[in-house]
């Protein structure tokens, strides 16, 4: 497809790595006008990042590439720990598991980034045609780089403004390629932070410009994904600059096929070597964005060291935070002050990146303490126990955004005042939400919301609860009702159903579905030119299932009509035992008591919004919630 | 792609439907040189058959096809039976699952026959380029159509000869177009059993054809594969017609989706239907082969019922029965004498399928009974009963084939000679291995080797054994060593090692693995271009993993060793608890006692073939097992 590209889009993104893909996907999906630009010829074929977190595979899951990924990779299941042994060898001493035990339905995999790029790719086109875009496609261009960027500061809280003015050049093939590339094939020097940016230079030396090689593009928001050597970071200017350090370490990377009968050691070859080498430091940017109109993510805000396996991660969940947000604000769904909250959170866990780099970087590098006498090296057990410590950042489930409009957390919070609160206050709506946490006691407030199994009521199909909740831009409303087998429940689940069919979901937008928006066709199956409400209820119940029948006993929110593929019957789900998959036990891995019941928001990216109470007085609290969100029609 | 067709084929397939795309699927996996053609313009988009078993589900998954169905498909868990209730509507009184519990990882599921086509062309396609046909590859070729065959007998046990001379006429689109179809789209009956077959009316019809659009292909091998109608079939002349009745039901067939509240059943609408109608009758060829050169598949041998979701499946397994016999016939592999097992196996299928069929349609065509005292109608017990019944019938794991050289029965069965064990002695090789039940009592020969969850030594990855076993054309012995971390258990797991690769792997042609042969990356991750023993072992044992260390314990036999690529570390498998998937209890599931252990031979089909011990006397029944299928080099 290769339609013509427009000079005003809603969204810019440069750069099309991990960041710039995971952006342009969830743009994609939302038949957002996006363009994303690359001053590479080609995507990676090897080398670079392959870590994947569990929550990551999750979130490419959501969209669904996580199970291409998941076929494919190097699952990790167990780490094993080498000590010398009384010989002067080494031997294996023990072992653990890789990953926490039911933190998640993935593991730690490892797959290298080219082909994970290209799953990227196919996931993107898979979006179209979009409704919402019948003429436009995202698709990678690649060979331009942008040469400036103004900012019309008059115009950036106008909806219907593009306030940004962006001057792309088209590179030549021959000044796209880096100069090392070309000499040494094997070397992958030239994307290392130890060269200088080489298509800078490329276009230092170049020989000149035709005006036709140039274009000017206008954009409401653009997102700078271009990596440690970010031109957009820099075109920001001096308040844009990382603070942090430069270690003395350097770290080589080789890619390679070893023939070892590791512990022995005594071969290590390959046929073909591929090699880069780093320069270990921390750094992170004060600020994420500008005007909330330039964002920058990934490596462009935050830079480490290649170990843990965090780079690609964090940065495809900068992006992933993004996405959504600036999505529903460009399609008017969601009030742009939401924006802010991307800083807010995503600078946390950059911040929380490198404490934790920082720490085990300095635990890889330093020399292994001789015996328990040497005191300037790294004993075995230190290592060992802050590699145990560190599963629940490692595996991306440990993100715990703070308070804002999007996460409402409970008020004993807030009693003490911290810097970090008073910052999440700067952006709290006046009459904002509260969480009460103990009714839903695994669905914290600003982190992802776990996935379980339960059964369909409809048909006995077990479902993962996630499969249920893809990344199409909507929100989530979870109905834990309990019992609704007992009348008085009933009755409450029912009244809460037409309570959001005459007071909620009418009072916000409806949202266009595209053709990859439902992977694993949990919500809406035969249904991608549907206009579902940005709100999709769900219900999860633990009568017997044989007692419940949807049509007869339950509000009609909860089994939706459509005149041409009649009623949906996927939304009633029950907490019991499967056919063959055993029993998910639900309730107990939400924290949710079936004689207390709960509702729980879930963001569009998984994340909990608020926890709160079936009866009237958590209605309230969900009308706060999406009022403080969204934008009323 | 579009290489030049070979006039000379090992095979000829007549018919692109799913019992010729299975056959496609196997021969180019396998690297043989084969054409296949159907008279139709293009695949179907809808209706035809739409309900796979798990037993086809597992096969498509050792393709890896079967995931993509799967996710795809609505999977079928729980029926239930309606009633007249005593206010004379009716009322659900009865639930149960779909399929048995345990009896495979897959259950029941229903997806249309068009988008499995897609899926099969999809598997062909990634088979290449394949190292034994560097030049070709098979393609499905439509608007073509045989009009002669001839045999010539005196070549028929000719290895290298070609006795098949068939001529193929390619038609023009409006030729290969059925009138019917252009007249009404929403009408099918032009597929239906009711209607004359069309496309020999429109050779007949025809104004008569230029040289130009025929071809005569020389072939080793022919297989109709085209339907009730089977011009292949009617070729072969008057041994080879169907016998059996035709009932006076006909059955409607529709494409819709209802929209309806059922049990209410007040509303039937749709905005476009599809239908089509069958005459009900059941009916089976004589004989499935001419010659062991010229076979039948499918509906062009048997024909039934539409109900109960047996055609296709029993169609593609037929094709998936003979695939790799051909194959490994063509390539020298295996011996030719073994094509007679494909009549042996597959007609008493069909008789099976035939009679089940027969009564299972007469329920469902019956009228439901009145009341207890209506004798003539057909009671909800009888048909609840009937339905229960049928379970390991429908699911296709019930097959359980005739003894032959591929099928070592114990020696008790032999002992009344039936018409059955005479038949099968016909093809029985003299000295035939003879397998033992009780060591493994879960692995039945002839019926297919089950799949539960294995850990894998090297890196605790839970595997399902199945996904060690993909269909690529390789025998598997699986040895059940029991725990190994006692010297006399791994003393004699390591000479059983010394024999197989001094006695009898070195015997045996090696096969070439093409790129598609590995789709779950069970057994040659990274290893596509290497050409392994057509004999694959596979140790399964019961020792504590961290006591066992790959290549300081075990036989080069099981860690083979590629000088480009290292040890292969896959091939040694535990029965341990996983970290996250819980306890696969292999050895509970296939029935082997740990402290007797056995060993099994699984045909390149997934079928068992042999159950021995892992003692000497066990070698022996391998030993002959082998000689008596395969083809010393």
């Amino acid at each position: 497809m290769a339609l013509t590209k427009p000079s005003e889009v809603d969204v810019l993104i440069v750069g099309a790595g991990p960041a710039g893909l995971m952006l342009s996907l969830w743009l994609s999906r939302l038949g957002i006008v996006a363009r994303i630009v690359d001053k590479r010829t080609d995507k990676v074929f090897s080398g670079q990042a392959d870590g994947f977190q569990a929550r990551t595979l999750e979130i490419l899951d959501s969209f669904g590439i996580g199970e291409r990924i998941w076929k494919e990779a190097n699952r990790m299941f167990e780490v094993s720990f080498w000590n010398p042994s009384p010989d002067g060898r080494i031997q294996c001493n023990s072992r653990a598991p890789d990953n926490l035990v039911g933190l998640s339905r993935f593991t730690e995999a490892v797959l290298h980034q080219g082909r994970m790029e290209g799953f990227f790719l196919d996931a993107i086109a898979a979006s179209y045609p979009h409704p919402a875009t019948p003429d436009h496609q995202v698709e990678v261009e690649r060979m331009v780089v942008p040469t400036s960027l103004s900012i019309d500061e008059e115009k950036v809280e106008d909806d219907d403004a593009y306030p940004l003015s962006v001057t792309l050049r088209h590179l030549s093939e021959a000044e796209a390629m880096p100069t090392q590339r070309l000499s040494n094939l094997s070397d992958g020097l030239f994307r290392s932070n130890l060269t200088k940016d080489d298509a800078a230079y490329s276009i230092e030396n170049s020989n000149g410009w035709g005006d036709e090689r140039e274009e000017i593009v206008k954009a409401k928001y653009v997102v700078g994904c271009d990596g440690a050597h970010s031109w957009t970071r820099k075109i920001l200017g001096k308040d844009f600059e990382m603070h942090g350090e430069m270690t003395d370490f350097i770290w080589g990377v080789l890619d390679i096929v070893p023939i070892t009968d590791f512990p022995k050691l005594y071969l290590l070859k390959s046929t073909s070597v591929r090699w880069t080498a780093y320069q270990i430091g921390q750094r992170v940017g004060d600020k994420f964005s500008k005007s909330d109109r330039v964002f920058l993510a990934g490596d462009a805000v935050h830079t480490h060291s290649p170990k843990a396996g965090q780079g690609m991660n964090v940065s495809m969940q900068d992006a992933y935070n993004l996405g959504w947000k600036i999505g529903l604000v460009c399609k008017k769904i969601m009030h742009r002050k939401i924006l802010s909250t991307y800083e807010l959170e995503r600078k946390q866990i950059a911040k929380e990146l490198i404490a934790f780099d920082h720490k085990f970087s300095r635990l890889f590098s330093g020399r292994p303490a001789k015996d328990i006498m040497d005191e300037t090296g790294v004993s075995m057990e230190e290592f060992s126990k802050a590699f145990n410590m560190s599963h629940m950042f490692t595996s991306g489930i440990g993100v715990d955004y703070k308070p804002s409009a999007l996460v409402a957390k409970p008020p004993e919070r807030r009693v003490i005042k911290s810097h970090t609160e008073v910052e999440a206050d700067q952006i709290a709506v006046h009459d904002q939400a509260q969480s009460t946490l103990c009714l839903a006691t695994n669905c914290k407030p600003g982190m992802r919301f776990p996935s379980f199994q339960v059964v369909a009521q409809s048909d006995a199909r077990p479902w993962q609860l996630h499969h249920k909740m893809p990344s199409d831009g909507r929100f989530r409303l979870v109905v834990f009702s309990g019992d609704i087998s007992k009348p008085t429940r009933q009755t409450l689940v029912n009244g809460l159903g037409a309570w959001l069919s005459t007071d909620v979901l009418p009072r916000y937008p409806r949202i266009e579905l595209c053709p990859g928006s439902d992977p694993h066709g949990g919500t809406t199956k035969f249904k991608s030119s549907c206009h579902p409400s940005v709100i999709d209820v769900l219900l999860i119940h633990t009568a017997k299932r044989a007692d419940i029948e949807i049509l007869r006993d339950l509000h009609d929110v909860y089994h939706p009509f459509d005149t041409k593929l009649g009623w949906d019957y996927g939304k009633v789900l029950v907490d019991e035992e499967s056919y063959h998959n055993g029993h998910g036990r639900a309730y107990e891995g939400y924290g949710v008591d079936p004689g207390e019941g709960a509702l729980v928001i879930v963001r569009p990216d998984g994340y909990t919004g608020l926890v709160t109470c079936v009866e009237e007085e958590g209605w309230k609290e969900v009308g706060k919630w999406f009022q403080g969100v969204l934008r009323s029609i």
